[in-house]
């Protein structure tokens, strides 16, 4: 691929572009325009700032993303939980909604955008490897639950603040007697509507003779429906004078052009969340992209990608616009209708453009609780109850981690959830690399394979102890392995050789071998020889480096079938041990 | 053992209490004494503190070492780099010497002791991994760097400050037109002379008649030669009365009963510098611990370690003390002099408690050039040139880690130094754990071994594709395990069969299980199966948990070998691949 076509992936896609392509992309485009025009207002709410802020994240940043980004059916705009963790960053520097809250989520924004980028030019993807999958289902999980809980304040039509459940839940209920009447039942009856659009209209479009692909789409539309239907109950009853609260008047106008405030003690306040929100963003980001590139056998390159959102989310920062990233549903979306190229994302600006000039007054008296419905339906898809079973099966410690996470964003908030997940899915690793598996292996009977003494019926002999170390040689555990070699050793007393097969080594580091030649002296001077046996070539490479072999008391043996073999007809030929050395072999613990 | 003698090691040892012992130890202790007094005072004057405070914290705090810890020869106290540490993190809350800094001093001690103590009951001494070698060499050299430069104030009767190299240079050349001649005399003089006394008084004491090993004793307790010509010197010149600064009055008295000031905001300020504290007076302290307990074939316990050092803190913190940790030259001497167990360690108590009620008169007129002589000879010995050679021919990222460290301590302080390492091992770390070495294997001729291609000439076949994962899968690279396999598979269009080896691999976490499982759906969409073979033991144990095993499109092999042949025949059985197949395969990436 040329130099430049790597940064700019329009160049390559742009070249080859066709007639067909162009009408794909405009239906597409057409689709996800619709479905967008109400989801963008309702997770601007949901961030606490106006709902146009969520229409501007719908324009540039998507054109951003369509001139640098590498996958071809992502949709970038507002999500749900970027949308929540813009809520709690900027509400700890301003009150949600006021002038401060707005220039804070353009700040935001903005370092999101710088950290992307710097992340992509400096290839630092693999950062995004900290968050496991256990972690990142679990943070999504919670965050679902917290969007869901706090949505039902619009529902009900009372107040309600707080960014974790006890809070939330607390407000809530203290203010359910406030709840009004009318803004319940529209609330109730636009959840209910778009559950049953979400699993029901399908198979009621099919039956009436719509082809299934064509079914789904409609079907994928269907909260239009339920917007027309309240915006107009509202009209039509004269819901506002009886306490519905509406969306009210959006301003007519393109994206105005913003610059987020330079202010380094606010940029140091937003430095972690901007942080926390780009990487989890990123992660989520990639893993929409991947799954769909897989689909059409397309690839997406990681570190591109961060150069993508980088500029997606500086384009939002200059244009009114607040923290975006790949959302799921939309790209789904996207490409179930035929999105072939990134050009049908900049047609979907353009359509958010045309709404945010000429529709706004539309959609004045659109309810917020059924705004709030069609957040509650599209967040509780993102509660996953069936992972945490398999993972509490597969693995304790992974489940663990995933329990961390999903207690903590639900009882602290989202950023602590997200920093107990990474720090106790590290601690963890750490632990485990601390302490790894190495097992006593025997030949197996009549063959060259040795095995663990603990599994497998195998040969052992009495002089030639073989310790297999499964695990590379790090500083992490360089400690273990003195404190395990030595022990080993004292329970064979009359152990006269110790081999270390190294099949499993892939590495030793500067630690390790302080380590390693700590034993070879502490073994000589108890009477015993250390061996090597199956050293892996880059591991030899580097040993040869040091002066560890030559001070080796033993020998390395290319395999270990070689050495076993070896040692015991060498040690059947020398004396047997002293008392003394046998005595040195058992204190050496 | 007991289970009260785990935690009580004393019950061990004072169970099997002989009169030899007891002499031996009462004779150690004799000299440990006589070298404590002025190190003592020496440290604590490094650490910003009045010279009692070094006195008391060799009393109390090494009585409970003796009862809780597990080495039998090491000698708890004040040493340096933990007082510099102790300076820079006291200095940081009040100006040295100042009541709030002394009050600060034992917020430490007791802190320190509190996470010692946790650590030890929690078992977390593996947290102290997380230093390497490297690291803890390259932060011993660059704070051995900083106390010596630190003392030549004393040695110039000048005045100088500052936590790192730049500062401290910077003040000690501002300062050097007020040098005080005589001090300068002193100074220069009692460094000279113990220099000498280090390495030439031995082999003229030998030369004289002595054994070698009293000898070396005599040597080692050289210093006090120093600090009573230096006393005498002052006090028939009358050298006070021309600038000299001495000891000065040093009350009276046995260690009083402290409490540490209960300040949550102070807490919160000294948490991170005690912790750092902790664990370096622990690693040092281990390590001095384990080498002496090598040598006699004796073991100590590293958790209980945390727990005689937790204690020996907690005492300090109560007694006037300041913190402390087990020290290298003190607890040589102590060995070296025949302490048998922990029993020298309380008559050293008694012999500095003594000291402290009746000999610190005599010490009134000791010049601090004298003390700050014996400092610079000591910390000397810490600077180490050799490491960061071999280290540098060894390992190139264990160098940086290194290096990272000494720049960092030498420039911005000793905590910035510590942390600076600590991060940059883990970010090396996780970042070759994120990308590990993988090849593509072939059989060697006529054996059933396989090995890398790039490396040996091996037997491979086109239709079977061989990749050998060298490392544990892991979230950290299972994003590095998707990638590398479908780009692997992109290259041989031809193969219908991949199969993984497994032999280096340990373990699969929930993370890389995923991506194993996206592997398989997205080969088995190309039309190529996937194998896994010398799955290890507990590898498979868990992989059967999970429905991973039931989904694979291939199978589990026992050994690569059997793998490798029955596949080659199954595949020229089978019809060759389709055009398609073969469009399918090269698309995947």
């Amino acid at each position: 691929m040329p130099r430049l076509a790597r940064y700019l992936p329009i160049l390559d896609w742009g070249r080859a572009y066709s007639g067909t392509a162009l009408t794909n992309d405009l239906v597409a485009a057409g689709i996800v325009t619709i479905m967008l025009i109400p989801q963008s207002l309702a997770y601007a709410m949901l961030a606490g700032l106006p709902p146009e802020v969520g229409l501007y994240a719908s324009i540039l940043p998507i054109v951003a993303y369509a001139l640098f980004g590498t996958s071809r059916a992502l949709a970038v705009g507002p999500v749900a939980v970027i949308s929540l963790m813009t809520l709690t960053a900027a509400s700890s520097v301003a009150p949600p909604g006021s002038a401060e809250f707005i220039a804070a989520a353009l700040v935001l924004a903005l370092l999101s955008g710088l950290i992307l980028l710097l992340m992509g030019v400096l290839k630092l993807g693999f950062l995004a490897n900290l968050l496991s999958h256990p972690v990142v289902s679990g943070f999504i999980t919670a965050s679902g639950i917290i969007i869901a809980t706090s949505q039902l304040k619009a529902i009900f039509g009372i107040s309600a603040s707080g960014e974790a459940m006890p809070e939330l839940v607390e407000t809530l209920l203290a203010n359910l007697p406030d709840t009004n009447l009318p803004t319940l039942v529209i609330g109730v009856l636009s959840t209910a509507f778009l559950f049953w659009v979400r699993k029901g209209l399908k198979p009621v479009l099919i039956r009436a003779g719509l082809q299934p692909r064509p079914a789904d789409l409609v079907a994928k539309a269907g909260p239009i429906a339920a917007v027309a239907a309240a915006t107009l109950a509202v009209v039509v009853f004269d819901l506002e004078r009886q306490g519905v609260r509406v969306v009210g008047s959006i301003p007519q106008n393109l994206p105005p052009l913003t610059v987020p405030l330079f202010d380094p003690r606010l940029w140091q306040q937003l430095a972690i969340p901007a942080l926390l929100l780009s990487i989890i963003g990123f992660v989520e980001s990639v893993s929409v992209a991947q799954t769909l590139a897989a689909k059409k056998r397309q690839r997406i390159d990681p570190d591109q990608e961060l150069i993508g959102l980088g500029a997606a989310n500086v384009a939002a920062s200059f244009s009114g616009g607040y923290p975006v990233t790949g959302g799921f549903a939309r790209s789904v979306v996207n490409f179930d209708a035929g999105a072939e190229t990134p050009a049908a994302g900049a047609f979907t600006a353009v359509g958010i453009a045309i709404a945010a000039l000429f529709l706004t007054p539309l959609l004045y008296a659109l309810p917020l609780a059924t705004l709030a419905a069609t957040i509650i339906v599209a967040v509780l898809s993102l509660v996953d109850l069936k992972t945490p079973r398999t993972i509490w099966r597969y693995s304790r410690a992974d489940f663990a981690a995933m329990a961390a996470t999903i207690a903590v964003t639900l009882l602290l908030g989202v950023e602590p959830g997200v920093i107990a997940g990474v720090g106790l899915s590290l601690a963890l690793y750490l632990w485990r690399s601390s302490r790894p598996h190495a097992a006593i292996v025997g030949r197996v009977p009549e063959t060259g394979h040795f095995r663990n003494v603990k599994r497998h019926k195998v040969l052992t002999d009495p002089c030639v102890l073989t310790i297999r170390i499964d695990e590379s040689l790090t500083y992490l555990n360089a400690r273990w392995l003195e404190e395990f070699v030595l022990e080993t050793v004292a329970d064979y007393p009359e152990a006269k050789h110790l081999v270390l097969m190294a099949s499993a080594v892939n590495s030793i580091d500067a630690s390790a071998l302080e380590s390693l030649e700590a034993i070879n002296h502490r073994l000589a001077d108890g009477g015993i020889k250390l061996h090597l046996s199956e050293v892996k070539g880059p591991v030899m490479d580097r040993l040869q480096r040091s002066s560890f072999l030559e001070e080796l008391s033993g020998e390395v043996f290319l395999s270990q079938d070689e050495a076993f073999s070896s040692l015991i007809k060498r040690s059947e030929n020398e004396v047997p041990p002293q008392r003394d050395d046998l005595w040195l072999a058992r204190g050496l613990i």
